[in-house]
């Protein structure tokens, strides 16, 4: 593949209620996805656990720990990148909701704690308090592949604009998103959310659900996919488990950066987003 | 109407190449408008001249002047607040894209530059530049009206997503873009830009494009749109000369802002958007 390309795979995985098949089932799945020609390949939230305030404690591990430990091997056996969607973190007597990134080598690369807490209350629809029960991390996170900068955002950090905007100020040229939106959020925002991410920024954005499970406390929309910098969604699924790919081209990033160059057409004499 | 509710009117007018005719036409449709109910009326940009670069020296006024006056005229004779969609103002030797806005009595209540020039290149399809003859402005322009804050940005300045930030850090709750999307730009972006400043803002979000002229030098995309703070467009038309009308409601964007509370869970300890 060009230098300017990646071929990356989104694992939509059916989650269960048991920790052991999960963490197999994510393994066999980056297997198949490495077997596809994927050097990037990206799990969703919560792949080891049921999404859901009661399940957190009880899936919760330290990084590394038995979830994460599985992907470092993995990511080594394969030799591809593997962004590991999420897990339930403890560290002291606090949880978090994290993802971790791990190279060809088997070595974590870098650790992203869910930044915004997914608080909402939509009346006889949907409610949810993650700030119940776990704590928001207070970084951003980005990762310098060999040929692209990549940043990681976990599902409710999505809404944000300014984190998406703060990571292609800093060079990222790819986001990833893994989350869980559900049947009132999803159809409504989840795909919005990512094509408008990818158009401000004129970045690749790729959002990773789990597979829906009508059964589940906390049904997901699925829908993962992925977006180029123009806006159009490049690659997607519906709800079922599955694997899809795409090819990130850093080729088309600039293309697009020329033909509508609003990156270096911001006001900056009048507004400006910086961190902190 | 009750007090947390406005009817707002967008003219998607057909503009052609004699002044005098796209001024008349203007506020026959602004009665119509009126006649509606509408108590808010927008039209497009360059509601009294031809999009293009060779026009505006040739149409550009003076502030006030010809078209701008009658809009005046209009919103008094009517009653009625009018957001004059932008006509090329000449101002000294320099020349702008600008909108005005007239309350009731017929005073002009605020001027806005677009502050974003329209300068992009899709090989092929379409070039243009608008910084060849037009100079940009260098405000952010609301307005109260009685029981909301609007914001007005002229179609380019929809891409940047820090003034609509801005403008919803200032309390606005409505945002009116007059705007001219092309043929390439208007299908992959223009309800996109909407419904992506509309949610991430939760606010509402009104375009209003002149008709499309398919012998017209630039071809308007047309699509006149309003989006809710839920990211839904909720009121809209296709390409011909049209008026569309919706009910902006305050307490909805209030229910909005409540659901789904992420203007008060920005990490402002790790990030900020600032006006300078």
């Amino acid at each position: 593949m060009a230098a300017s390309k990646m071929r990356i795979a989104l694992i939509q995985m059916a989650v269960g209620e048991t920790k052991t098949t999960n963490i197999k089932r994510a393994v066999q799945l980056i297997r198949e996805a490495a077997g596809g020609g994927a050097q990037l390949i990206a799990l969703p939230e919560c792949f080891n656990s049921p999404y859901g305030t009661k399940y957190f404690p009880q899936y919760a591990e330290t990084i590394p720990g038995e979830s994460t430990e599985a992907l470092g091997e993995a990511a080594k056996k394969f030799g591809v990148f593997v962004v590991g969607g999420s897990v339930p973190e403890k560290e002291g007597d606090k949880l978090y909701n994290t993802c971790t990134v791990w190279g060809p080598q088997g070595n974590m690369i870098a650790k992203h704690r869910k930044v915004h807490m997914f608080d909402i209350n939509v009346p006889g629809q949907i409610m949810f308090r993650e700030s119940d029960n776990l704590s928001p991390g207070h970084n951003f996170t980005t990762v310098d592949l060999p040929n692209c900068k990549i940043g990681i955002g976990i599902c409710y950090d999505m809404r944000f604009p300014e984190m998406a905007h703060i990571y292609s100020q800093m060079g990222c040229k790819l986001l990833l998103y893994p989350g869980a939106f559900n049947m009132t959020t999803g159809p409504a925002h989840w795909e919005l959310l990512q094509r408008g991410r990818a158009l401000d920024n004129q970045v690749y954005v790729a959002a990773i659900s789990p597979a829906r499970d009508p059964d589940a406390e906390y049904i997901a929309w699925g829908h993962t996919s992925v977006v180029s910098p123009w806006g159009e969604v490049i690659s997607t699924c519906d709800e079922e488990e599955a694997i899809i790919y795409a090819d990130v081209d850093l080729d088309y990033v600039t293309k697009v950066r020329q033909m509508i160059p609003i990156l270096n057409q911001k006001r900056n004499d009048l507004y400006q987003v910086t961190t902190k």
